[in-house]
């Protein structure tokens, strides 16, 4: 590593003020936002989001206060993230009111199919991760006797190993800020193994969960709203939150929902150049695969395209492959961009590609531990260390989320005490969730519901064909026509679904992404309740 | 909580350019920070950092990537972590040889005295906390009869408890973005039984340790340059980064270090007002207390005085608490500043106050486990709940961490069976630490090296007065005088400090940080060294 650009602290201080005159407006964006058209460019199909709130934006009560909505960073109010939304806020409250007076909704729990939160639903914990995290956490036990009665052999062993890659056996010490050494060695072999190409521990940059190493991404291209990102609509809501707080221009390329959510690099190509054509910079290219919220696993071909699209016009290739071991269909297959591009004889010269992972997926479903990496390639040593520099300011990521983006990229072998019971666990999680995955023909027998197989992922993302009369009474709630449909349903059935304003959908259709993880003995009660609901939604608003 | 403000994904997009007039020039910062006088404002005295590397801007090997440093967010660029910059990779790679090839240099192992990594230095964890943890990432074993012999009877029982606080049991799931109720419960009957005054569980964000939360409260601060956060000098350079990242501008205080590094109002005001009539509005004020790196411990009245100041000026109290368990001396104690307002009477409606709490420190010290949360007060409900959205954003931290800063606010008791090991564990990391300040006198015994002591913390920060001549090759060297003795001194001793550039002093000063963590039967010998090399520094560069 070579020595940071310095001078920083000292560009940082005050100084008197010649560059007022360059200064932007103090809150540019957020004046702007409000008298714009809902949408932008005439090449594109307006998109539809749920028109703003006109909840208070002065708090006279607080008034002696210094930090108001009229004073905070505006990106921070430009932010949603509806995931965790407004229909999540109810549901949070109507479980309280549930449990504080029993019977008081005509449901008696909240079915939480917002999120891909598997083990909140039910879903066990892979038993041999878990004793090897408890034992990491507590090596005075390792050798004790009563250890062996506990823990199955192979994970003792993994955890001396473990162990043994920490300097000073620290569990409880800071890391290297891209993660220990030796479960970055762990981790690009499991990555060679999956693809047949050979992966460098020090491209890998271990952070807790996905999410934090895209805010990296976003931070590190995005300078000013002129630098654009090329995201996939419907998203995954955290990129646009992501580009809303970095500053930057989220430039929408459509997957198609007619042929499956298909990736046409047509598409790309025109949004692309739509883009140019209004001063935008398109610094890269998001793309989700296996696909959240629509489910859909690339083909290998389309992949190729993809790769040489991004290479033609220069623009980094964001692999959000977090959904790698999750593909539920005999006729597609996961394949890295890591391996495409590979396969297609580019390397580190050619294309700039970052990998997302995470623990939180997959059959692990391990949300709670924050575990995730990149693996960051194709990027020039010196923008390597800025990326470096900003991991370090935070020093960290967790360890125990560190031990276990190792052990998922490394499970039990054939011939390991676990290996039986680690596949068991593992093809039983997966099958279910394959099962799980055709409700999607209970929902296209919902009057004016269309809804495309789930190939991989954890979601449905049905369409809703809504009565004129649903969308004129969600205008006059004040509220997008889908955000009305889900929050009819929360309040009818307690199933927490979000609605497809929050990931973004061709204007004037509706839809609302589902989770496939409530277990499945509760599959058959939920679709009986989905239907019943609709129904009578219908029933009230038919045209 | 009420609906975020609404329609951020539409204003994200892009769009025709009327507002390209608006837009702030590309680089704005950077084009300006290399022409700025080194500061800024008259009645302040000149900072010294360490001069602008002038390491290869360009990389024409990867000329046809599309990322560079021309073309990244700038901001990234003038960030700097000194804790982890230039000197610490340089011992890496000493380390390295020192493995390949024992006997290449003057020493046979390297030690860390530029981070408080207390538990990389040799500090065992807390047994109690530890099997808690190790309890609850695999609970199929807590009713298993060895369980019985290899842990507490208190760790199992603490261990239930918690399990019976999460949803489902599922320590693999995502928590509410605040973190698990159960646990906020916990930590702020802590917060009140260690102020005497009630805190509030919906005032708790947990966090991966204390930096997201310092980011956090910088990115809701900050829109604009114009935006100032006060910070003292010398600073953790945390802070200094934060800023960077999110565009603000550091409002230097200073810390008088003729008196102890004494914090005086008047000069807050004085620098209030200077940055004022420069065109910067201030936000808040940061306050490290124990201090980092300069160890004072604020006496309560100081602290009033200050509370009063943030109060009259409109800034928010933002309170560097992580080392409140570090107090050394027996003439001070730790206050917090949340005690301390509310006993001047000063309520959430008089004064905006967040205290940040970490694992990482105190006697605990598990840096690795990511653990930590902010105690947000006198914030109005409606900006709360946007700072809500931005944790949210990121879904949790990690539930280890979590549960660990559960812990750290609520240890065993008397009468539990582990109390007696937690206390003795607890008192021999304390005294030893208390023990370990007293390096400070071998430092006041090197020629021209003055140093205050530790009132709290884990450093000491010496000043060393450096001869001209050595100010000259440190010129020559292109180097910061400070950055050429640490240098010197790794490379002659293999011990590892940070420059005092690192944290800003009053230029013309030059110190190092050094931490106090080394091991007790470790620090004779390196007394030696260092007394051994700084000699010979001064034989050779003394005027």
């Amino acid at each position: 590593m070579r020595k940071f650009a310095s001078g920083g602290l000292r560009s940082l201080l005050i100084h008197s003020f010649q560059q007022k005159h360059i200064l932007r407006p103090h809150h540019p964006s957020s004046s702007l936002s409000s008298s714009l058209p809902r949408f932008l460019s005439s090449s594109t199909p307006v998109l539809d989001f749920t028109p703003p709130s006109t909840s208070s934006m002065a708090d006279p009560s607080a008034s002696k206060l210094p930090v108001t909505l009229q004073n905070i960073n505006p990106k921070i109010l430009k932010c949603e993230y509806a995931v965790r939304g407004e229909i999540v806020t109810l549901a949070q409250r109507l479980q309280e009111e549930l449990l504080a007076n029993p019977g008081s909704h005509p449901f008696d729990e909240i079915l939480y199919c917002n999120i891909g939160n598997p083990q909140s639903l039910g879903q066990h914990p892979i038993t041999f991760f878990r004793e090897v995290l408890a034992l990491c956490d507590h090596p005075s036990i390792l050798d004790k006797s009563e250890t062996q009665g506990l823990f199955s052999a192979d994970a003792i062993e993994r955890a001396w190993q473990i162990l043994d890659q920490i300097p000073g056996r620290a569990t409880g010490a800071y890391s290297h800020s891209q993660g220990i050494k030796g479960l970055r060695d762990t981790i690009a072999a499991g990555i060679e193994a999956r693809d047949g190409y050979p992966a460098d521990p020090n491209d890998i940059f271990l952070t807790d969960g996905a999410s934090p190493a895209v805010h990296m991404m976003m931070q590190l291209l995005i300078s000013s709203e002129q630098d654009g990102i090329l995201c996939p609509i419907p998203q995954y809501p955290l990129y646009s939150a992501s580009i809303a707080l970095h500053g930057g221009t989220l430039v929408p390329y459509f997957l198609d929902e007619a042929s499956g959510w298909g990736l046409e690099t047509s598409e790309l190509k025109k949004q692309l150049e739509d883009a140019r054509s209004k001063g935008i910079n398109p610094r890269a290219l998001v793309v989700i695969n296996p696909g959240n919220p629509t489910g859909q696993v690339l083909a290998e071909d389309n992949q190729r395209q993809i790769v040489e699209f991004c290479k033609q016009e220069g623009l980094v290739l964001l692999a959000d492959e977090v959904y790698q071991e999750n593909v539920y269909v005999p006729d597609k297959e996961f394949h890295s961009f890591k391996k495409v591009s590979r396969s297609m004889g580019y390397g580190e010269k050619d294309i700039s590609l970052v990998s997302f992972q995470s623990v939180s997926k997959g059959y692990y479903g391990e949300c709670g531990k924050r575990g995730g990496y990149m693996e960051v390639t194709g990027i020039s040593p010196d923008v390597r260390e800025q990326i470096y520099k900003v991991a370090s300011v935070n020093l960290c990521s967790n360890i125990s989320g560190q031990i276990l983006a190792s052990l998922v990229m490394s499970p039990p072998k054939v011939g390991d005490e676990s290996y039986e019971l680690y596949c068991a666990e593992k093809d039983g999680i997966l099958s279910s969730l394959a099962r799980r995955a055709k409700v999607k023909d209970a929902l296209n027998n919902l009057e004016g519901v269309t809804c495309n197989r789930a190939e991989g992922a954890m979601y449905l993302f049905p369409r809703i064909n809504l009565p004129q009369k649903a969308i004129k009474a969600a205008e006059a709630a004040n509220t997008a026509p889908d955000a009305f449909y889900c929050r009819r349903l929360l309040n009818a059935t307690g199933i927490v679904v979000v609605p497809g304003s929050g990931f973004g959908q061709v204007p004037g259709t509706w839809h609302f992404r589902c989770t496939i993880l409530p277990q499945e003995d509760k599959i058959p009660a939920i679709v009986t309740r989905l239907t019943d609901f609709h129904k009578s939604f219908m029933d009230e608003f038919r045209d």
